[in-house]
């Protein structure tokens, strides 16, 4: 898991944000200082107050005309930065989030580079003040940390200027491809899908190692003590999650082929396939999220109590997973963002509109008779799938019916919204799960 | 939790130990040395091969009846003492459990006092190995150590006699009260009750005072940010495991209660409740520890990402709670254990029986039909108690006569239990879920 490493956002966030965020003179004033580690660069985006909801971030970018730079602050105690890796003690440099504030006047969320510690002694700059924000469950060895800007004056050249542009004279001006941005930012969860994969595949190759290994205990009086794997309920705690590391492989896999597809397409300005890839990588972000830490702690137990030692491997791929549900978008915001999607394609098959891509079989009732005649037919994979299409497909319509009952009833549309919130998480997730289960079948037939 | 405080074993294992443990003659030895911390002990009894199968424990203590002395062995490296907290770095002495060799005959495991480092300058005694086993998901402050011991040579009367002793002869005596030993391993499992219900009142308050003051996003466009523990999502993730903090202190307090009466009881020499209190600190034990991981979790993450942050709380409660389902009796074999007492009742049952205790409600179909008419009638704590019953009696009844027929169909027993493992598992679990919202509701009422 890239986030083992100290450092780890110079190369993940900060090289690619210059990459991606600066014009091409930006890019050669920057990128040979941090290539050659003559600068230690973070991205400083939460705050302590706001994570979720990135639209109310509080740090403000203040364009002053007379000198030509930009005034940053945090005003707020609730504004400051907080969490980014390797701010609290290593960083020199840091890509900030800020409302940029031109006359007055917010134009939203913009990247600047702010210098956060003397390049001579490493005492941090005037009028900022950084530290780490202490102890975490795991990962001490990333320095997280804290940013408060009192007044800090940047270059106007500073802000990063290949999306947005304040010219010398304070005029403002986009050049519309901020979707790319928002694609970077998908592309974080389709990798947080490998990071969860690869932790599975450690934890279970981990777990069912130990289990051959270890011998406990003996169900015939006077017998050898067993294999603990030989247990059912072991195998049944371990074989599942060996299943699971299987099927993540394939949701990785397929998913970062749909994601090269339309990233190539949004860079082109196309973006017909935005929203399912939002809608798809929501979702999976969470699911294989929520259920690598379930599967990890399953394995760290089938361990006895020599899974509570560090040394045993499963506890620290737990510890490292645990990050994933909350950071790059809380679990429950990213079902509900499926859900939200998922509400307006079942609005759009009603009103007679083909469906696209994952949600397709929303377009038309299943009217699914369970196909199940013997035992040998739960190991039909096809039947199976057909079964999480049917739970999906009831699930999600029938949330989308109680809610449109709700709002025909008079409720108010975000009333009844959090009044079926619940009912949404399932759908988004159901959703997730029809389509991990697709892509399982599809990987190994 | 007791888990905090590094010594912690030399109160609640080491000083317990050598009352109940010791002669009189012996007490008056050790505990004013231990009391008044002129030595600080440990207790070890798990070793790097054995936890669960006790009666496989490698360590011994022979009898050398020309010095008076036991010889203590740890002849492998699986037989080496494991885990004892305190061990690795604090301890002077141990009490260690260790198998009773006389003139080449093993008499079982008996506990003996072991001097383990110097009380001049802490250095390890002749034929002592001992040190930290390293680091652990947390508890970093406890120095759990592993021990090995080649030929190290104790006087006779440091085996704690109290129940069993030998003479300078080498005769072995028993005096046949070994279940108020027995009594004792089960008062852990009681206490681990309070240990959990204690972690999840203290995670509830945190996750739902943060839920209160942490505002993010808002549901209808342009209002004020909304109190996160108005979202329905957010409730969902922090009510039941309100309840459930209630629920574990009425769990608790009826099991504590309970064991007080039997082991009453059982050191005036009757035993007629051991078994039920066995069987119900077994499951309890398991369930509540396991169930407090799940809620800690969710709690943890309800506050996002803060609550990755040590300084949050409810992490450090969640890291201490995740021991719990190994220690003091790993908890798929503590449901198991709880099943083999239920499939034992069931039988007596069918031959006739009266059961008495906790699982009387075994003796007869309850013949349910469910009552529920209206929704009200969910409200109703004692119908959703006869649910619970009803799942249970079906459950466990089930399972019996499953294990009943595969044996009569000539599987042999150890063959039937393995393969209907997880439906004994499940049966000790549904008999626990079952006994334990019986405790809530007599509680509330």
């Amino acid at each position: 898991m890239c986030h083992d490493l100290a450092l780890s956002l110079h190369h993940s966030m900060f090289i690619p944000g210059i990459e991606r965020l600066a014009t091409d003179e930006q890019k050669a004033e920057w990128l040979p200082l941090a290539l050659n580690f003559k600068i230690i660069g973070t991205y400083a985006q939460t705050e302590l107050g706001h994570g979720t909801n990135l639209l109310a971030l509080e740090t403000t970018a203040t364009f002053d005309p007379t000198a030509d730079e930009f005034v940053m602050n945090t005003p707020k105690i609730t504004s400051m930065k907080w969490w980014p890796g390797g701010l609290g003690k290593s960083s020199t440099h840091a890509i900030v989030l800020a409302q940029l504030v031109l006359r007055g006047k917010n134009h939203g969320m913009h990247p600047f580079i702010v210098q956060l510690r003397s390049l001579e002694d490493h005492t941090p700059m005037p009028g900022i003040t950084v530290g780490d924000i202490g102890p975490k469950l795991a990962l001490q060895n990333i320095d997280n940390g804290f940013l408060m800007m009192n007044n800090v004056r940047i270059p106007r050249t500073n802000m990063l200027m290949r999306n947005a542009k304040v010219s010398r004279d304070g005029h403002f001006s986009s050049s519309g491809s901020s979707k790319a941005n928002y694609a970077t930012m998908i592309l974080i969860r389709v990798k947080i899908l490998s990071w969860a994969s690869s932790l599975l595949v450690q934890g279970a190759t981990t777990s069912i190692r130990y289990s051959a290994v270890r011998r406990q205990s003996q169900l015939k009086p006077g017998g050898e003590e067993m294999q603990i794997l030989s247990y059912q309920s072991q195998q049944y705690k371990l074989f599942p999650a060996l299943a699971a590391a299987f099927a993540y492989h394939f949701v990785t896999r397929t998913m970062t082929a749909v994601y090269e597809k339309a990233y190539e397409e949004i860079i082109g300005g196309n973006n017909r396939l935005l929203a399912e890839l939002h809608s798809q990588s929501s979702c999976l972000k969470a699911l294989l999220s929520e259920e690598t830490c379930v599967f990890l702690e399953t394995q760290r137990r089938s361990m006895g109590g020599h899974g509570y030692m560090l040394m045993a491997g499963g506890g620290a791929y737990l510890l490292g997973a645990m990050t994933l549900p909350t950071v790059e978008g809380e679990n429950t915001v990213l079902y509900q963002q499926t859900a939200r999607y998922l509400m307006k394609q079942v609005a759009n098959a009603l009103s007679g509109q083909q469906l696209q891509g994952s949600s397709s079989y929303l377009a038309a009732d299943p009217e699914y008779v369970c196909p199940i005649q013997e035992v040998n037919d739960c190991r039909n994979t096809r039947i199976l799938l057909d079964i999480y299409r049917n739970r999906a497909y009831g699930i999600v319509t029938g949330t989308a019916r109680k809610l449109h009952a709700d709002m025909t009833s008079g409720m108010e549309q975000h009333v009844a919204w959090n009044n079926n919130m619940i009912r949404l998480v399932r759908a988004g997730k159901v959703h997730s799960q029809y389509y991990a289960v697709e892509c399982f079948v599809e990987g190994v037939e």
